[in-house]
């Protein structure tokens, strides 16, 4: 039998699958599969070290720790599952998902400080939920995450982070507008203690994101977008660990001593405004 | 950025690579798993259900079970890494290593019985482990295993087989001949219990490998074959759930009742017996 032959039976071992695009996918990710392995002449001995990795990644994985996305996020798998399906429409561009969207965020009123250890250099982030054509989206709905000034999620530090540390859903007030307190995000590197770190090490890749605090934007009627925005001028824009960076996502932090803007947002002087509307497409 | 961009900064950024080969098959890997979700518009749910199989998939590993081989197994992908390497040259066929090769087959006596609970129709395999050009090899080391006559391992049914059931390390003798006894092994369902039961049900394929005993073969100057026999005229061997048949490897049980054979080998009569020599290549 040859390589090619081999090939062609798992596929067609797939022909009784019941939903045609489970078949689909089964079919083509076989043949890729399978041309990678001809095209590589992998060995035994290689794939040995594959399935002992594939297998510390899956048991890596846990309530709070999510090694599969990471080692998708590292491939850039993940970010390109965001990108083949953008239409580069009018609106907000998308990004990954990422490993730590895990735990519901804390419903919390506009306004709130979502940095709840006061730990880092004080933020307000502001602006606006628009349809594509300007039309601001009353009651649309953020789901908000970031790690903190040291560069840890909540899930990662449970013994130092309360609950809901640096997350928040907020819904847009009636003519579409958010605004909310955190600290300025910093770089960080990813979880490198698991195989997906050691991964990095082998290749010479260093592990950090630039600074950057997730979004999921949804309105009734439109399609929702999963993004970030990153601050602008911050290190490691350039060579992002997860590909996830987009220029039309990095925006200013601009320090400000403002006394009204203060005074609207119910901070001290100075601190650091990010403003920035997100735009939905209409279903 | 388009996404053939996005492939290449992925790729690029495995150029520190110290490891000339890692860099080549993670190059190829990415290239492939990008075109996979380029060419299927991979969605992002259907990367999360994926992303949540591959972890289910780890997390079913044990130290008695390797859900990751099954996987492997089942995509053909574990013969395909067989048969790239394999030269077509006149050594026995390699097969599957499989996912039970996982403890160290006992050290038994030529002539010993692997089947210790005595369950199965009694049996002989017996032969030559030879070199390509049919000189025998003395000292030749024979691992086999294989499932008891309910196509269970020991490792499966810790509670009912004793730890080595099924499986023995021997040494050729000075002409290069080996036999033992054991029961005729039968067809049996991988297991389907995990992720990967799942995922045939999904597909309409059935679990069954035919029947067949495992062997690694090595002889000092020669390269080791990993292959199996399986049993002619059984069910299965046109659909194995494993894609592992090869025509050379299918032999004969054949029903004996010779009382010298039987006197030979130290069994009752009638038994089944199985003769064929393994062939190796030399280095």
């Amino acid at each position: 039998m040859s390589t090619q032959d081999l090939t062609e039976s798992v596929v067609a071992s797939f022909a009784g699958t019941s939903d045609p695009r489970l078949r689909e996918l089964l079919d083509s990710l076989t043949r890729h599969l399978h041309d990678f392995v001809r095209e590589t002449g992998l060995t035994g001995e290689e794939w040995e070290r594959a399935v002992g990795f594939l297998t510390a990644t899956g048991q890596a994985c846990t309530d709070t720790r999510q090694e599969f996305i990471l080692l998708s996020d590292v491939l850039g798998v993940s970010m390109l599952v965001e990108t083949v399906h953008e239409d580069a429409g009018p609106g907000t561009e998308s990004t990954v998902l990422g490993p730590f969207h895990m735990t519901e965020s804390p419903v919390r009123e506009l306004g709130a400080d979502i940095d709840l250890t006061g730990s880092g250099e004080p933020c307000v982030v502001s602006g606006r939920v628009l349809s594509a054509d300007g039309t601001p989206l009353p009651g649309a709905v953020l789901d908000v995450w970031q790690a903190n000034a040291e560069g840890f999620y909540d899930v990662q530090q449970p013994d130092v982070q309360p609950p809901g540390n640096g997350r928040g859903l907020f819904t847009a007030d009636g003519e579409g507008r958010f605004w909310f307190r955190t600290c300025v995000p910093s770089a960080y590197p990813i979880p490198t203690d698991g195989p997906v770190g050691a991964l990095l090490r082998a290749t010479g890749r260093h592990p950090y994101r630039p600074a950057h605090i997730h979004f999921i934007a949804s309105a009734e009627g439109h399609v929702p977008v999963t993004t970030h925005i990153f601050v602008a001028g911050g290190d490691y824009l350039d060579s992002d660990a997860v590909f996830a960076v987009k220029e039309s996502l990095v925006q200013d932090f601009t320090a400000t001593d403002d006394p009204v803007l203060a005074g609207e947002f119910g901070v001290a002087t100075p601190f650091r405004h990010a403003r920035f509307d997100l735009v939905l497409a209409p279903r």
